[in-house]
């Protein structure tokens, strides 16, 4: 086995004035991953000639798989379809099956004229393969030099994905001969970085080098990932799993899942194995609960809705939060939030509610309840629980730390419950 | 003026395996360009020491300030701090203004047992000036070798964020002197990229070489943007306006604003101007329209709340769309969109209010309403305008899509009932 790195190379401006955030580079990389192919670097440059051809030099004296995206596009600052041409010498020509596809597509799919710019698209290096792209107009192209494969996508992440997922991964399993990678992660709530690695430090000598541990912190939880490189599958299965067994036991006080998965999921699979339902009712966090929530296929087997109540009216006239409650304890008060999770559970007739309340900022606080304040309640038909949270963050921090913190809460009273 | 450039290393192995997508780059890369300096590549390495050498050597070869983020975690899979110690000729000394610190926000603040991982956080090179974290306990630091400057970060965005722009950018700013840069950007909605630059093809070949324009689609929606790069500031600003007053023109039926700002806050400034308010009722969407509405400071002046109604349950019962209706037209049709919308606004009392209902899959469809079809309703007081779409994307992208035009529906018709 020789071990295969990969590098990602993003073309585009906007990638360096910060116009727009990279996630096609995550996707691969985990795509990657799986199928044991490490990436080494991960590289952004502008659209600008001399720079994109000597990262292309760079890139591929240090990796064995050079993937690029962005670039292909049909307006006038695509600069890198006729520089990838140049640079693998070749021209450039009408790629016909390409050309009978665009012209489908746009007679009969989009219904929409065909202009210059997208007959274009199907014009392609004749040194390379083309990759079909069913998801747009942009082909994906494959060149090969000194032994290394260079692999240009179109940066549209859901083009670039089908054309990964369809063409690309098969590819590079087939042309080389990738070691093994194995991952085992577990979710943590309500502990911090520090705090985690002193538990584990002993555990932590007994790793092997060809396993690693991280520690990946993200909205008040921790990931730990466990990841084993090897070209013998069976023992490291073996090896990492009964690692991973030994890390479970130590965290367990605060062990939220034993696998890589978000929050919402964990709740939905418990809700969906107790066949429950549930409910929000959020202030502050403005929809964001809900969102997370519905952000998983099938979830409305689920859940059931939410009232957002940004305002007093909506508290009093739809939630039924009583007048006499916002007036004396206040919109961010347990009274309120206490109300808001047992009539918004009622109103939807669920098994559970999550409620909350807070100031995000910025501004809107008072001097007993300062910007990051949060009230929530979750509630089962016989139980109650609140908690009142102190984030000291920007909005969009507070609003997704206050979320988190709901969901959790909820997926202990859920587990406590049964 | 010396033309000065930036790189942004980000460090970590979570990003080369893609457990974790880099905004930090975005945001520097923006900061960075509003004092004139453009970023001219941006690389992520792993968590291997060789690597991150080899790549402080090759990017210094290219930048005159390298900005390094991650890698300062008070865990043992940072290796970043000794690294540069080394690298820059120092040793490690403990900083006793940090360390009081530290000891401080333990002792007054958290109430925390504060251990030695923590401890650790206040040891530096001695070689490097301290940057002051007051978001957090690792601070950052700055080094300068052969007149470029090395600032190295922790990965945490909102401590990265606060040590930037309290200190680094003013660094900056005093050490080069640094170009002017100034962008003009306008968002539109309902074109496309290639149509776009079929219209402004003559303009663009008017555009000097010292202005770039480019082209940034992002659900559904396509945003220009000239950016100039000189060091005559007057003249530049100049130049710029007046392209940016022909481009404005030449694209003006698909104008949404002359500003880079998203939709949600183009409409929150509409209302605000008319000091009038909006409610919504999300189906299909799962509070992600509220989600966007409610992510803006000061939204709770034009936004009252929203009732998401997952189940057909709630949309009769809390958004009172009849029964015959749900049961002959179904929960996504015009009729239900409809209800839902006159509904909403009656309930919550507002000037204005959105519906949406569609099937955002993975599965759900009929043989009539395949995956990806939405119903949208806007409406005010004396008008209601209803839209049918049919995305054919996954659930995040067609959730997003859905969300984005029907806040551009509601924008029109804002706009229109002056």
């Amino acid at each position: 086995m020789k071990k295969v790195f990969a590098t990602i190379i993003t073309i585009g401006d906007e990638l360096l004035i910060g116009q727009v955030i990279d996630t096609n580079s995550a996707w691969i990389a985990q795509e990657l991953n799986k199928i044991g192919v490490p990436v080494k670097h991960r590289v952004a440059v502008g659209d600008v000639y001399e720079d994109i051809w000597n990262t292309l030099d760079e890139e591929s004296k240090q990796a064995d798989i050079i993937l690029i995206t962005g670039g292909l596009g049909p307006t006038a600052d695509d600069i890198t379809k006729p520089l990838l041409c140049e640079y693998f010498g070749g021209k450039m020509i009408m790629h016909q099956p390409t050309l009978d596809y665009i012209t489908d597509l746009f007679e009969n799919i989009l219904k929409r004229p065909m202009i210059d710019r997208n007959r274009k698209q199907a014009e392609v290096p004749d040194v390379c393969t083309v990759l079909k792209n069913e998801r747009g107009t942009a082909p994906g192209m494959l060149f090969e030099k000194n032994g290394k494969i260079f692999v240009a996508l179109p940066g549209v992440p859901h083009e670039m994905k089908w054309i990964m997922s369809n063409h690309v991964l098969n590819i590079i399993t087939q042309k080389f001969n990738t070691g093994f990678i194995e991952h085992r992660t577990l979710l943590t709530a309500g502990v911090g970085e520090s705090f985690l690695a002193e538990m584990i430090k002993d555990f932590e000598t007994t790793i092997p080098s060809h396993i690693k541990l991280a520690y990946l912190p993200n909205y008040g939880m921790v990931r730990l990932r466990l990841t084993g490189f090897s070209n013998d599958k069976k023992t490291l299965i073996h090896e990492i799993d009964t690692l991973f067994y030994t890390l479970k036991n130590l965290v367990k006080e605060f062990l939220v899942i034993d696998e890589d998965i978000p929050m919402e999921v964990v709740i939905g699979k418990l809700l969906n194995e107790r066949k429950q339902t549930i409910a929000t009712a959020e202030s502050c966090t403005g929809g964001y609960i809900a969102h997370l929530l519905t952000s998983i296929p099938g979830s409305s087997s689920y859940y059931e809705g939410s009232v957002i109540s940004y305002s007093y009216a909506v508290k009093e006239n739809v939630l039924k939060v009583q007048n006499k409650t916002l007036n004396t304890a206040g919109a961010v008060s347990e009274e309120t939030v206490k109300e808001m999770v047992m009539n918004v559970m009622q109103i939807m007739n669920t098994d559970y509610a999550i409620a909350v309340s807070g100031i995000m900022g910025p501004g809107g606080e008072t001097a007993e309840k300062p910007i990051g304040t949060a009230w929530v309640a979750v509630a089962s038909k016989n139980n109650i629980i609140t908690q009142k949270f102190h984030f000291r963050f920007d909005r969009a921090r507070n609003i997704q730390l206050t979320a988190t913190n709901a969901l959790n809460l909820m997926r202990q009273l859920i587990v406590d419950n049964r």
